[in-house]
């Protein structure tokens, strides 16, 4: 077993990363720890995963700020009537009380995932139990693509930005994973204040450019307030120049957002691309095509087919 | 947990049952244990697999008399050239080095499945081992559909009837499961020996009823060597009447071949009626309303969300 390094995580003339988001959220709950002994077990070596924290300090895995009504029910299997608690004001000891095994049906989210299992029993997972698992024997070349999820338009909704980033970071360093680990952010505050308290883990920025039905809903835009300050335009409207610029070592792009001038800037400013979520299969292939170093992936049993039809794998070596 | 009766394996107001299909091969690769862990981690309850024996007499789960070359690698991870060794020609010991972890990429049958895992290192497990995990606590509940892979057209390619069976039930007995197992075959050979060795194991008659295109390639015709001697005109062509005369409890027809009178018509003989092999959502759909009692499919993640968006479930009890 050779040791993590950064490079690892580029794309080689064999391979291509694939990352398991939310474990493999087509197949399985997504952030439990079932979803994610799944895509380890099937031999994916990248784990995407959503952090917060509860109201008494623990990072555990959920998407939401909000527990999500579409996938959460009580103790007496009762769906969440509308939305559910906010995590952060919420003691650790009450969120694992909720059953996060299956999406509802009728809702617009189940739709999405017809062949996510359905089990009973799943609890929302913390942090650190994640971790524990990556330092079982067997998963020493297992990285962690941790999204830290802050929303800057209500921050009375997710953690203040350095105790936050303060607890995630303290969980990677007791199980020693920080060698193992990109930290990305919609919100690149929170990436501020990852290279202040540990500018040797790479960061990852995600980005979702402005679509004609939603120009400021989502975090690339002047003034925008996920962007931390920071000005596209100021970097000649180059999203991998800007993120180059800022100390990134990642580009994250929502992969219908990424072009070839894009990726070929990526690429001259030494950035990963991990582009995001892709699911279907014609778009694998186009981003294969492309070159990206790394593609996100709700199916990531779909996503190795893909790869072995076009001649590549997934891992360093074939057989690993 | 209440003892297995054999009539737990019909539908009921609330439910219906799901056997996940050689495992759950739409999501990972069949006849593994690695896929049968899987489909018991998520739930399911009836297990359908298949078993031949090897040359020197161990019942083993793999579906063709030879080696499958679109899913079977040799030690060093190439693919079969052409047809496979003979199960019934190779000591166990030797089918233990092939690797039957994922589908071979460009051939038909892995187009079939796109989102079946990848994995390395998979291997044709004993009967045995399936019976020792369905054994464990937590699987007290579980059944096994087990399907006894013998072909008359062709009897130098499978085992002489009677010692299949001796050596199958063998295990069976051994770990005590006899309660909780269907016996299925489309030799019909085979489900009269069954009757002889161990008649209290419920029998299940599978079926494939001629096609257009292919009017002698299936099990049921005049003259049928798969029917030994019964004749279905004799049984004024009903199928569930041949079924119920002949002892069996058990009809598992192709999904396209079950109509709604001949559903009644099993109902009235008190038989059971799993379909094979119903992956569609809209096939799923029209099964629920025809009525059956079992669906046999590749996709039980898929059957279990579309039975909760008809308000049915498929287990005996909604937590169990």
């Amino acid at each position: 077993m050779r040791a993590p390094t950064f490079d690892q995580l580029r794309r080689g003339s064999g391979h291509i990363h694939i990352h398991g988001h939310r474990g493999a959220r087509g197949i399985m709950p997504e952030n439990t720890m079932e979803g994610f002994r799944f895509t380890l077990d099937i031999g994916i070596r990248i784990i995407e995963l959503d952090v917060l924290l509860t109201s008494d300090g623990t990072p555990v895995l959920t998407h939401n700020p909000h527990l999500m009504p579409y996938s959460t029910r009580t103790e007496d299997g009762a769906w969440l009537a509308g939305e559910g608690p906010l995590v952060l004001e919420t003691p650790f000891a009450d969120l694992s009380r909720f059953d996060v095994g299956g999406l509802r049906p009728g809702s617009d989210y189940g739709a999405r995932y017809p062949d996510q299992a359905f089990m009973h029993g799943l609890k929302i997972p913390p942090f650190d139990a994640l971790c524990a698992l990556i330092n079982e024997a067997g998963n020493e070349d297992v990285w962690l693509n941790i999204e830290i999820k802050s929303d800057p338009r209500f921050p009375q909704k997710t953690p203040p930005v350095p105790l936050f980033v303060e607890r995630v970071l303290q969980v990677i360093f007791d199980h020693g994973l920080d060698n193992r680990i990109i930290l990305q952010s919609f919100d690149w505050r929170i990436l501020h204040e990852c290279a202040r308290q540990a500018a040797d883990i790479p960061r990852s920025y995600l980005t979702y450019l402005p679509k004609p039905d939603a120009p400021m809903a989502v975090n690339i835009h002047e003034g925008s307030p996920w962007m931390d300050g920071i000005s596209l335009a100021a970097h000649g409207n180059s999203l991998p120049a800007l993120i180059a610029a800022d100390g990134g070592r990642v580009w994250s792009p929502y992969f219908q957002d990424l072009n070839a001038t894009d990726l070929s800037a990526a690429q001259e400013n030494d950035l990963v691309v991990n582009v995001w979520t892709v699911n279907e299969t014609a778009d694998i292939d186009h981003m294969i095509d492309l070159g990206v170093d790394g593609i996100i992936t709700d199916y990531p049993g779909r996503a190795q087919r893909r790869l072995l039809e076009r001649g590549l794998t997934w891992q360093l070596t074939e057989t690993g």
